[in-house]
């Protein structure tokens, strides 16, 4: 069994291209909120960790809502009256209205027009558009495209069904030494774009296979749900189960080139919070703590007022803030290798994080304890950073006191997590400290 | 009946004209803290609110004061040999300082002197001098006048008594669903000096008159009176209906044509300190806000320890901070009818922000409730705020935990009060919200 | 029996001087954490005030620590092979590594060379070591002077003695009204270096001088003890009496040119942290607020977690932070007359701050007191700041509810403490306010 720290001291070498090889695999495929892409993309998934898929049955009542049916598509596209599809689903999975319904028919240009979703100021690009819940249909285009568009009967072909089926997901549960939970999440529904949601599915699908073989202090609750509708299914069906959540991150729009963001849970500082907070300050690398609000992605479920569960999102560049965002220019050159790494990797610490904060008790609370007696005030290696290891085993024994956590200790020492949990472990080892149960 | 919202919404036409023709009406008049131009003042404003008079008799005790003897004046002057008024109280009622003793005599300029008051740095201004708990006399003249008496036999005539009479104060109790109290006071007892504080009468007379007709959730307790000695008084007779008064607003110099300023309560972040700064947040425009200390108006009585009553004080520019305070410039032309209106339309936001500040629950408070079944996450108007009230819905959604109210909710989300109560209200018209009782 | 309030006002003529010539006749003296030196220095502290000398065994436990040897020392040099001392005690003892075991030896340059300490950045100066804990020696010269050292033979002599002996420290105990004590404490056992520590000893004994002949509401606890073991030393033989501490100051480097710093208590705004912060805020003067960290002087062990005592310490400039620090050029030039005389004034306010923060309860809470009748608003004397004195009287007045001491009202208001205490007496003078008990 592996542990946590080493998994965050020695990244696999391929991590970064494996991830950057899923998005590539996963890219083509046509995914929704239910159907067969969606179906396609757990099974990639679970060639590498054992999820267990869910099938839940279009017209389940969770919550508020309702199972939809499921949608697939097989083909579509609009031709004029020569023949030529001028938009052709099989080469963008992006030019038909998700959720669209069954089209066979002949139109005008002017009777089609309504039907037609571009995007003005991006006229090579073409948008992504659903239509989860009213029953309609629809195009999407190269803004550029459209305005080649002659006056003309076209033969419009949506060859999708819309039917009794099931909501399908993907949940890995893995026991760790306590039954409480932290929950990572990532949606699974958009179509052919890379950041918005392939970065979080490769991303998390890493961390679920490092997490497989390490040693757990927290059991894990790894879910891969439709966007919204999966996340209230899931927690319809685990009301009570959810209670065991104490700490929980969505991981969306992680592999693009910009900074890491945070943004906080409902309750603001939650020990989820602090933990990225920490890791993300000991990075040094530039990043954004967001306040929580109650639009984004399946965050607002999570900090639903009923559950309120301490769950933060994890991005990089924050959706609906970068231009390609929901177009076909969220392609295979807007993510990164690298950037999918250093998600990982800054997630995996944050992991750390959370399973090695714990609480302590200086043994020796009255007046220091003589530190040069246990070896532990000289420098015997010369290390350069003694000074910042000698100010950190003060820091532990001085604020040791059962009422702060080593989490606690390091935000108000300011120094690294790391250092503050070198010092507990060698004061711990010398029986200065005692761990709190 | 009128709701508080309308009146918010459609302000009279003349009312700022209205508001000035009172201030102009009122301003001959020689107010002091007791006597007939006070009750002359009082009776104009019950030509328009039915107010209730109140006199106490001189001598009655309230708390650690005593009501004092009644000033009344008829006539004043200064003469000199040649018989001409080199100063006359029928000029300019500050000629003569406030609650001065009665006097009738001859005497050289040096012996005059000391009773002589001047600003000899605005050498034009009058200033405004009062003399209320010394038994004392005096005349208040422009330097300029000053500079120009001669050695000469002066005659000293002033035609005041002081005696046993009452003082006396104006109130009106609006009723409302609640016995809880909005308490709206200003003092009377300045002569004639426009923003300090013929401003406060006008702008509360019209207030009143709008909420007399107007559908009340709280109780209004709306007092005239004089400066200290009258809150005092009031308090020392509503001792235990004081307690009743669950927020309150001291109104003083809101004519002049600065920006609003507001001085929070004693407590420092009541729900009236909250209102307030929410309605000048959303009004846009540049506004101040102080903390509460322990001098100013009369919101030094209502925020004494022993009542320690939540009671802000709401003006323009602060009294003290402009050259024309307490002096003959305080003028006419010194308050604007647009300023008054700008008072009163923010003062009676803050009342609509009072009264339908509430608490609510969220009747789905597990994950969110599907808005778009009920009309209420599409944009069906094609509103261009639309991305604004979609937030706002979540966020109200999000934080009815029975632990926000309204205005909790408006100022954690930064949205406008408007806004936020927009959204409650459609989430309760949509069953989604329930009323807190 | 004076009080502190003549002890702050009046400060004695000499007070600068007679400090400023206690460290020169200390300056010479080669003191230690124990031996003749540090015996040497109380004797002389003692002829001033009367000091309780106490006399620890070697090989007492206290807490984790054990009492050590007594060192002495009578003379060490290196002499190369002519007889001539390149290393001399008699002209430095900084030359000789403090607690140096004998040595009585002949050898090589290279043989010697390990043993000896120079600032190669400073190389005009001799450092300052230590090696109490570790059996062994060393010299410490300056830089120019090794490197003019030749290869050689050296003789080679510390004629110092380490054994079973005591630990000295002196205490003063100076009763007061109360049983609850102020700790001022200051470390004895540099030696030849003026700032660190003759600045704190000055200083001390002065205070202490002061103190014994005032009023004291509060009891006081004065130590002069060598650092880390002396105050871990002390808390150990007084384990229970440390719980009268109340307020505490730890007294370090009070003698440079620098600005005051003030490093906060463990609590952070305890009531000695407030008080000091007040003081050096009243005083106008560039000052430095640093929070608490669990390295430095004694606070370390008052602010270890199980005793968590209120002791903040207070400095001119922060050890480390200037390159004579802990080395020769820590000298005579190196302090101040005017620095140790404000530093003891700004000590001495800070006292009669403690003294004088007491909690009143406003006699007359409903409504404002007529002050005008006791002759507290008028300004009979024409005072140029009565506007202060009225205001700083009303503060009192407003906030004396019996939760709010002086020092927050001082800190409310941004009044002086001085305006509050004038205000709160002359209230009281008048029966307005009532001492809580």
């Amino acid at each position: 069994m592996t542990s946590l720290e080493e998994l965050c001291t020695h990244l696999p070498k391929q991590i970064g291209a494996d991830m950057m090889a899923l998005v590539e695999e996963l890219y083509p495929i046509c995914r929704s909120i239910t159907g067969e892409g969606l179906r396609a993309t757990l099974q990639i998934v679970r060639r590498t960790i054992p999820l267990v898929i869910h099938e839940v049955p279009s017209g389940t009542a969770v919550f508020d809502w309702t199972v939809p049916k499921e949608w697939n598509i097989r083909d579509a596209y609009v031709a004029n009256s020569r023949g030529e599809k001028v938009v052709d689903f099989r080469r963008s999975n992006l030019h038909v209205v998700n959720y669209s319904v069954p089209v066979r028919a002949r139109m005008t240009l002017a009777e089609l027009r309504p039907h037609l979703h571009t995007l003005p100021d991006r006229p090579d690009w073409i948008p992504y558009r659903t239509t989860y819940y009213d029953q309609s249909w629809g195009f999407c285009l190269r803004h550029r495209d459209f305005l080649a568009l002659k006056d003309d009967q076209y033969e419009v072909v949506i060859d999708s069904s819309l039917e009794d089926g099931h909501l399908t997901y993907g949940e890995l549960h893995l026991p760790g030494q306590q039954e409480d939970e932290i929950l990572l999440t990532t949606h699974v529904c958009h179509p052919s774009m890379c950041n918005d949601n392939l970065s979080g599915i490769a991303v998390l699908t890493s961390l679920a296979n490092a997490l497989l073989g390490a040693q757990r202090r927290y059991s894990y609750r790894i879910l891969f749900i439709p966007g919204t509708i999966g996340s209230i299914t899931w927690l319809a069906r685990n009301r009570q189960g959810a209670s065991r959540i104490r700490h929980g991150l969505v991981l969306a729009g992680v592999g693009d080139r910009g900074a890491i963001s945070y943004k906080r849970s409902r309750r603001g500082d939650a020990e989820i919070d602090r933990a990225v907070m920490q890791v993300l300050r000991d990075s040094g690398a530039q990043h954004r703590i967001l306040d929580f609000s109650p639009y984004g992605y399946d965050e607002r479920q999570f900090c639903s007022p009923g559950f309120d569960l301490p769950v933060g999102r994890f991005s990089r560049s924050e959706y609906g803030t970068y231009p390609e965002y929901h177009s076909s220019a969220d392609d295979l050159e807007f993510v990164a290798a690298a950037s999918l790494e250093d998600s990982y990797a800054n997630l995996m610490r944050v992991l750390f994080v959370l399973e090695s904060n714990e609480t302590f008790t200086n043994q020796n609370p009255w007046c220091e304890p003589q530190l040069g007696k246990r070896g532990l005030y000289d420098n015997p290696q010369q290390r350069a950073d003694w000074g910042q290891i000698r100010l950190a085993l003060l820091w532990v024994l001085n604020l040791s006191d059962g009422k702060h956590s080593l989490l606690d200790i390091a935000a108000r020492s300011q120094a690294g997590f790391g250092a503050i949990l070198g010092a507990a472990r060698a004061l711990e080892a010398a029986g200065l400290l005692r761990r709190q149960l």
